[in-house]
């Protein structure tokens, strides 16, 4: 059987650029995984993992301009932004280099031996060791920072796991240099090339969550493809944990107030939210509950001029483009749908953007309007006309999970008691993994505090895709029981030698 | 259709005792879970979910008698035993009240705004939120422990989750009794009853994981219904953690140096592991590596010599004891496997523990001997005959996951440098959740520092059913980024009025 050519295609025309590789066979897939495996060991020193991380984020770094231009050829996204996107990724990667040092991930607690307990207490010492080899399957829409030195990457190669990238198809020679960087930086850091391995290939995808060697997975990507391999995850012999963030429609609420004291400022910036990397971002708002009257008007106004006045977009792929059309077209069909700034074609290649509009009695008694409350990838958003806070709870409560929720408050709705603006926090809160005031949701940061995840199918876990604790995600507990202190790993010796912080109870 | 009497059954004589309750419609399951739904509200306040915890734990010592009595009469475990688990139980249920007032459990992380950062940090201020109703399926080795009151419950509770409990049919009188004296000490708090329901029946348990309103599962139990379980929630439109504690060997090893030190110590200890609470332990030792040679034989002489001298024991039902006595005979057919001791009947309702012995040679490359790297519930172990350690490594690498691992070192391995007892902890850390050196893994100490879980089968999840950590099953995390003080939650505000650890970066 002939090999598969995995080709880089130039979203802006169409055309295919050049041939990177091949789609990975069973065959290869099995030998990626298996020297990822037989690579682990060398990763167990801490020191080394953070010298790893710090000269991988070096190579990156010291390869913008190779990098930017190879990822912008492929994804269309700009230099600027992508410029941006390894600043981000980098910047991950010594920040994952700095858990490593500080150590607090391995979550270490010691329970002294209690006599006097009954039953008497023996001691315990418990840390987290990695899991093995991590599956990561890279995302169309961020070539860097979720893709093959993205923070899945990052956080697994932190906790000691070696990785196994699934490139995405959408940016294959990316994969390929950021790989062979990261490669580079591992050899120069004295570990095996190994530890990082990509495969090409849909099928290749398959294999690898099937892999008996594969212990975890992250993904980042649609909610058909990330369910199928969550569903063949959870189907193997021995399951195994599938952390994949699959789609949101990031719900944004515009009180009352908030539209009264700056109608204009908040249609401007919804507009800038929706068109961002145009409008394929994971956390793009989709719906938007403004309020009936004029002030919701004059919300709306704002918004359309500044969609009308944003030029047209490529999407990262022709597929993708194909599907943001039909999207649209379906939820511009449903009865009381209109779309005041209409998303649609723009030009050969790129795409307009827009936004629908519906009342919110049409969207909750009419019986059709499900589309309008699923994600439509693009640069698009639907604005759902409400009146009273009773209405936007009525259509909050049809929401599933959400990776963000956003409330546009007043002034005083934010300096007061909480009131109604506290019972939309309630409510959203258990909608969604993070929940923004006043702001956007657009630009998730990269801090210790963050959670980028939510319920279903916001995400497939309870964890995080970004921050410092994605890195629990690649762990898991052991405890000794009146081990000897001589054969304790170093991370759970009394003395402490490698000076973690630890939670000792007792004794 | 009329309903499905749910018996008491007494497992010393075969007898029905008494008819306890009825069958779970699926109606019924849909009343106690949304009953339970609807009651979360009131779970928010910490200090009323510590208050109700300790006031269950009192009912349950108050009622010590009643309770050991009940679930005697349906175990036949013992009144020892049974009066040792219900201390185990409200012990448990204390600790984790005081974990809820301690409140590191949430996790606070704070990352205060930084503006210099390109881009500008936003505050960010993350917690865990519970989850909403937990289906909890009790086991039934523990009926009180790992039951209706047990480890499940009470951090699912303190987490601020109601509970709807699928009772275990060898305890259904115990489970009622305890249920009620839950209901009755969270009335008591001034919660609804409703934060704990039971339900019976093995239906009413698919029912309940189907039900879109469960957001989580403890289960403790056997491999096959674990699974199908597991299997269940995973193929759910929205699919819910599954944390289920399946099956497990709990190898021993017992190196040269350990049997010339103390043989016949190391046999004693290991058959009153085999045989506590007739075999019926989670981590009862089901493989014991012994060296060939003439320390091994006094080994297996004093296993003998114990196991024959410890009286007949009574299963838990009479399934169960069919299945010992099945798997038993199974295994003893094995080519080059011998009963030194034979596992059998015991009178008419009773066994005799008793030990299987094989070569590790036989069972490495006899093709045929996978049951005996299963486990087998019931007093039985068996004793695997190695000749150097290589061999026996050999023996553990055939292994899957387990909830222990045990060592049984010479003073002088423990004390020195790592070598090739170095290298056992390092093997067996793979496989297991727990590693015990000189002692036995029966006795899962309620303990901060606990885990009680491992790779697969031993539990489906990384997290633990045991232990201080227990608690994080049942949260998820949430971020709120620049929201303003009054409307954050009391656990994330400025002045932190709750007095709550929380870890801040920055400014």
């Amino acid at each position: 059987m002939a090999a598969t050519p995995v080709w880089s295609v130039d979203p802006r025309t169409g055309k295919q650029r050049e041939r990177v590789a091949v789609e990975a066979t069973p065959h290869e897939v099995d030998g990626a995984v298996r020297a990822a495996h037989t690579a682990r060991a060398a990763l167990a020193d801490a020191t080394t993992r953070a010298a790893f991380l710090r000269g991988a984020a070096g190579l990156l770094d010291g390869a913008a301009d190779l990098v930017v231009a190879a990822a912008d050829a492929e994804t269309a996204l700009g230099p600027g932004r992508l410029t941006g996107e390894l600043a981000r990724t980098t910047g991950q990667l010594r920040a994952f280099a700095d858990a490593v040092d500080e150590g607090s991930y391995l979550d270490v607690r010691i329970d002294r031996a209690d006599p006097s307990l009954t039953p008497p207490r023996p001691e315990l010492r418990r840390y987290k060791v990695p899991l093995g080899v991590v599956a990561v399957y890279a995302a169309s829409n961020f070539p860097l920072a979720f893709s093959v030195p993205g923070g899945d990457t990052a956080s697994a190669l932190a906790a000691g796991c070696p990785v196994v990238v699934k490139a995405h198809p959408d940016h294959p020679a990316t994969s390929e240099l950021c790989a062979s960087l990261l490669r580079r930086a591992a050899v120069a850091a004295g570990l095996p090339a190994e530890v990082v391995g990509l495969v090409h290939g849909f099928d290749a995808g398959l294999e690898l969550i099937r892999h008996p060697l594969v212990s975890a997975a992250g993904f980042t990507g649609s909610i058909r493809g990330g369910r199928a391999l969550f569903d063949a995850a959870a189907a193997r012999p021995v399951p195994i944990p599938f952390h994949g963030e699959l789609g949101s429609l990031n719900p944004v609420v515009v009180t009352g107030a908030a539209a009264a004291e700056r109608a204009e400022e908040i249609g401007t910036g919804l507009a800038g939210a929706v068109t961002l990397g145009a409008g394929q971002f994971c956390v793009k708002p989709g719906l938007v509950l403004v309020p009936d009257g004029p002030d919701g008007d004059r919300l709306a106004d704002a918004l359309a001029k500044s969609l009308a006045e944003t030029g047209p977009g490529v999407l990262l792929d022709h597929r993708m483009r194909e599907n943001f059309l039909a999207g649209v077209r379906e939820r511009a069909a449903l009865p009381g749908v209109t779309a005041p700034v209409a998303p649609g074609p723009g030009g050969d290649h790129a795409v307009a953007a827009g936004f629908l509009s519906v009342g919110a009695r049409d969207l909750l008694e009419g019986g059709a309007h499900e589309p309008l409350l699923e994600e439509c990838f693009g640069p698009v958003t639907v604005v759902v006309r409400y009146s009273g806070q009773r209405e936007a709870a009525d259509v909050l409560g049809r929401l599933g999970g959400n990776l963000s929720a956003t409330l546009q408050l007043s002034r005083a709705e934010g300096e007061g008691a909480p009131g109604p603006a506290g019972e939309l926090i309630r409510q959203v809160t258990e909608l969604a993994g993070r929940i923004v005031v006043n702001g956007w949701p657009t630009g998730v940061a990269v801090a210790p505090a963050q959670h980028h995840g939510g319920p279903y199918p916001a995400a497939t876990s309870h964890s995080t895709s970004v921050g410092g604790t994605a890195i629990e995600r690649w762990l898991r507990p052991v405890a000794y029981q009146s081990v000897p202190d001589a054969l304790l790993p170093a991370e759970l010796r009394e003395a402490n030698p490698l000076g973690l912080p630890r939670r000792v109870t007792g004794g």
